[in-house]
């Protein structure tokens, strides 16, 4: 260094000490906290004054969805309803007997969970206060103040015990967050924790990864409602028994459901059959051996992707699907172009949605298939009983297969391969009822049409209050349309 | 710059000069041609002395392969030879009437198989001369040669017209090379060649890229070989009429290969019914909207990846399945470790396996009940006409559908979903001949047991000249054993 320059140096860092204010070295910069939120905090407009930017975005998860990004999950596109019964309208069919053969509405988003429940027909709401499981944050002190009382008394009932002001307020802050330091947090032990703990995993080991699917997995999983002999609710369960963290087969949920007569929560109308029901099995689907599990990615990775809002940087709170948003999540690790990688996403749900709608269709034709054989039997007419039986294990066996598939909400996606085995299956076991029972209908003398005339009208129309009536606009057609 | 540096750098300039031997620009080096190969140059020897590197990776194509890294596809591992009836008995029974019934081996490598086609069963080389096409490089000169007799002519006649030393050559350089360049080049131009141009693609406007997978899709597709009155074969051909590039679906195939009886090439014993075969669609299967084809990948480069011997980089003419290569061809792309992306091919090729392994006892079920309705039409017994059609026309549908997947080499990682789609639409088909033989039987007095027996060891025993047999060891098991 020669002269000059040192003498340049020497002055420069006796500007920048003088500048700082003190000649030895500077202060540590301590974060202004602005608010604290105090323990039990349920009102989101709190947590909004530490956290403004999650706040707003959470609020816009109410916000209509852009038009025309999903082929398949339309949920709230443009402000408009989309009636699942109309997209599939098999399910129209097997549904038929409850609620969800009534109204079942493509969801519209965190914001309106509760409202919609408001709106959608009162058969939805039959199991009572057990329904609010997943759309308040008040449960957890509903459970603890209310006991069973909670899942068995009816719904408007326990929609009460919610202050007035919140009784239309969905999932919060405090249903998957730390009111001290933002980290993710179960909130709901009485449901996960206990499922979790059935599967050996221990709690306070999980990672913060593992959280920020974990906290989506409180409601995104399938779930049941076991029955006491007056079909008054008892509880709510995650019916993982069998499984292992990373692996909760389709094969074990139905082992699981079928297992006990108390599960049944409906009767199928075309069967007569009391059935269980399975719910949005997202986390199960996703968490057993998918690529993206298997990479480490969390729900939250894809579903709120980090983004900038000014000058921060913050988790998406307006959680959606990522062909919605552009495929921006998942550029997060994908270096193609988001026309390229929704190609990839829709090749999969494409081939997806055409088994599901195949399979769809065929195990509705063996329900009209025991229908024909239950009005034979009732007519008198003798079927054999060991056909009967087979066909009838077939049946479930694929029906539930397919429900599972159905109320999954990626079409396949979160596990393309896993979620295209189910449906291979749920066709092999409609085949088989299929067949043992035109064998069993034809033995006792019933002639069996090649074709089986579905009725589809007498399922998908004038549905409940509302008179809810098909909507061939929005039915989903098979994307291998055969000639 | 100071003075004493100057002076080191121009002495450094000067002696580099010096040491190049000249005071200007130095020459550029020009490779040096150590052979010139003439046009039809067939022997690889003469081509090796060019590219010993790959000349010698070439020849270790008939090495046996290491044995436990590869689950589904073991040809050739540890020099055993693999018997595909014996891995999925189902296609014992589905093949009985002809060769591929008889011996239908695991491949044996590039090397081996014009060996392979010297050791077979005879039963597999009855369709004459054609059986060559993909066999040897003289195929092109023989068939401009022989014309129409070249596809006709017996087996070994056609093999005599080749030279004494090269009746045990399997494909060579020759079959993918241009002799000058080395550049990928098409060399059966009747078979893939007219292939393309029925589906309006312009061979000029070809890239690097496509010949890298198109010198493979000259023998890795499906091909049929029509027939005349006396069952003489009269040509060879792909069935890719009304398909496009980068959409040959299995539907265009199964419809082409159905239009026309001169496509049958043999009877399937337990039916009866004369059918048209195919062959190892990896091209289709993998061009039809696959994530790696969308990518841009070729098939060189997952099967002939690029690799370093001493100081050259050369691509792998050792070809074969990445899985057995330790997924050094994955890792170009993919920063994974070779255990991970191991644990996803398998995660895919296992759901993918029992979706095949089920819908084919699924499929040789319905055989059965076919055999079972004919015998009983022997007897004299009436079975209902439109339910026969209808039945008859479904089995074909579930039965070409099972013969794709299972002739494809990848055990559905060429193209997951539509694999597996394809592997469910076979289940729906199969599902649905079982139902109506089930019903017309029935109604013709006939007792269907509910389960078949496929009477296996029929099929799996005693075949051919050597008399082979069911190999325990070797059957491929469900990966999803039902409890």
């Amino acid at each position: 260094m020669n002269k000059t320059k040192k003498v340049v140096y020497m002055a420069l860092a006796l500007l920048t000490t003088l500048a700082l204010g003190t000649g030895c070295s500077p202060e540590k910069p301590t974060p202004v906290k602005t608010v604290e939120i105090p323990d039990g905090t349920i009102d989101p407009a709190l947590w909004g004054k530490a956290y403004p930017v999650e706040y707003d975005m959470w609020k816009s998860t109410g916000d209509p969805t852009p038009v025309g990004k999903s082929k398949y999950k339309k949920g709230n596109d443009g402000g408009v309803t989309y009636d699942k019964l109309s997209e599939y309208p098999f399910l129209a069919l097997l549904f038929n007997g409850w609620g969800f053969g009534v109204e079942y509405n493509e969801p519209r988003g965190h914001l309106n969970m509760l409202k919609d429940q408001s709106l959608v027909d009162p058969s939805r709401l039959k199991s009572g206060g057990v329904c609010l499981t997943c759309k308040t944050p008040y449960v957890p002190q509903l459970v603890k103040r209310m006991g069973k009382d909670y899942f068995s008394e009816p719904y408007m009932k326990v929609l009460a015990e919610i202050p007035k002001e919140h009784q239309e307020l969905g999932v919060a802050c405090i249903d998957c967050h730390d009111n001290k330091d933002m980290s993710p947090k179960i909130s709901r032990e009485f449901t996960l924790g206990t499922a979790l703990k059935k599967m050996g995993v221990d709690e306070s080991k999980l990672t913060n990864q593992d959280k920020r699917t974990l906290v989506c997995a409180q409601c995104h999983v399938s779930y049941n409602i076991p029955k006491d002999a007056d079909m008054k609710s008892q509880d709510v369960f995650f019916p993982w028994d069998e499984s292992q963290w990373g692996h909760i087969p389709v094969e074990n949920i139905i082992k699981k459901i079928r297992s006990n007569p108390a599960y049944g929560e409906w009767k199928q109308s075309v069967t007569g059959f009391k059935l269980a029901f399975m719910r949005h099995p997202e986390f199960e689907m996703y968490s057993n051996n998918s690529v993206h599990w298997q990479a480490g990615v969390s729900c939250a990775d894809c579903h709120m992707p980090y983004t900038r809002v000014g000058s921060q940087k913050a988790s998406d709170h307006r959680v959606m699907s990522p062909l919605k948003n552009d495929m921006k999540a998942c550029q997060q690790c994908h270096t193609e172009t988001p026309d390229w990688l929704k190609a990839q996403v829709f090749a999969i749900q494409d081939r997806a949605a055409s088994l599901f709608i195949r399979t769809g269709y065929a195990t509705a034709t063996v329900a009209k298939l025991l229908e024909m054989t239950h009005k034979a039997q009732a007519e008198g007419k003798v079927i054999d009983q060991a056909l009967y039986d087979q066909a009838k294990d077939q049946y479930l066996e694929a029906f539930y297969r397919v429900l599972f598939f159905g109320a999954e909400n990626s079409v396949g996606f979160h596990n393309p391969t896993e979620a295209m085995r189910i449906l291979g299956d749920a066709a092999l076991h409609a085949g088989q009822a299929d067949a043992l029972l035109r064998q069993a209908l034809t033995a006792a003398g019933v002639t069996v049409p090649i074709n089986i005339d579905l009725e589809l009208s007498k399922y998908t129309d004038n549905r409940g209050v509302k008179k809810l009536m098909f909507r061939p606009d929005q039915e989903l057609k098979d994307p291998f349309p055969t000639k």
